[in-house]
């Protein structure tokens, strides 16, 4: 058995920003020389998510829209009495998910024609990190 | 380490459809002769979700109910501006999760009394694709 | 490979609780010596959720309301024709999600800062078990 651990960092420029990581996951698969295997890419935080869906621009103002209407930022979460205000942000890492498993088949990214991995960060402009892990052999 | 790699095709007769696929994922267990080890089964779509829970016939009427109230189907979706008419089938596969990892101990897969392993289609009447990765020992 | 299974029992007192399981799990990983992998918490229950995020007391009530708010208990579920009264918290299962994988790194959980694993229960005072699995080398 192999495994290759990997770090991606984030510094959005704006709170809110959906960045596609499908291709540096690719890399890090292709660079663990592991054929056969599974990839972990996992949020490190937990105001930010990792999920998998289309790249199509349109739909990811839906995903973020929809996000707002499901945990509006608005509304008084008690986690704001510790002085913080991004109580929104820790619902949207548990509604779209912090993490997701990806096969590795031939040595590569075993995936659909239309999915794409994407870091949805929803409390940015601060340093945050994306573990990806690669096991099999 | 050993691995299996099987995939399961779909093509519903409905744009909507609850499948249990517990029965064939087992199937593909056994046959990988793994005793411990992990199976990720992943839809390759992102306009379908793989899920465990109930297989209760009501249960499933409420899951497919409150993932419409959730994700309306007649939402005026930005995704519909390219000609697509599926952006609540995207926003249910993220709401349902596109995958799960089950544990695969002595040979078997290792599920509480009640839990099945569902495939649900938002958007059917076409060809997709589930891929079953075994991984272990 | 080496692989270690081991089951957490739970029998709250009250219908709905949250339980910080991360010391348990971690406690295990730690006894598996296991250097690089990965460990699976998943619960073997429909009507509980495993999730990783913040352990403020705020927020957990926050996350509590906020499954209210999606899955209100008071909703007139089919699943409720068959005598069950918990319909809600089989759909809290999935919009929580019912597992977390974590990367098993140097021997230990790798976790970013704020990362608790959480245990959610949503129809308790019974005897229910979550499955930890770590596989690896």
């Amino acid at each position: 058995m192999r495994s290759v651990t990997e770090y991606l960092w984030f510094e959005t420029k704006t709170p809110r920003e959906f960045v596609n990581i499908t291709a540096p996951v690719r890399s890090i698969v292709k660079g663990a020389r592991i054929q056969e295997g599974l990839v972990l890419v996992s949020s490190m935080h937990i105001t930010s998510a990792v999920y998998v869906n289309d790249a199509e621009p349109g739909l990811l103002r839906d995903i973020s829209e929809w996000a707002d209407r499901l945990a509006p930022p608005e509304h008084p979460y008690h986690h704001h009495e510790t002085g913080e205000s991004n109580g929104h942000a820790h619902l949207k890492n548990l509604l779209l998910g912090h993490q997701v498993v990806l096969p590795v088949t031939r040595g590569d990214l075993d995936l659909g024609p239309w999915e794409q991995v994407y870091y949805a960060e929803f409390d940015g402009q601060r340093r945050k990190r994306v573990i990806v892990k690669v096991l099999g052999e």
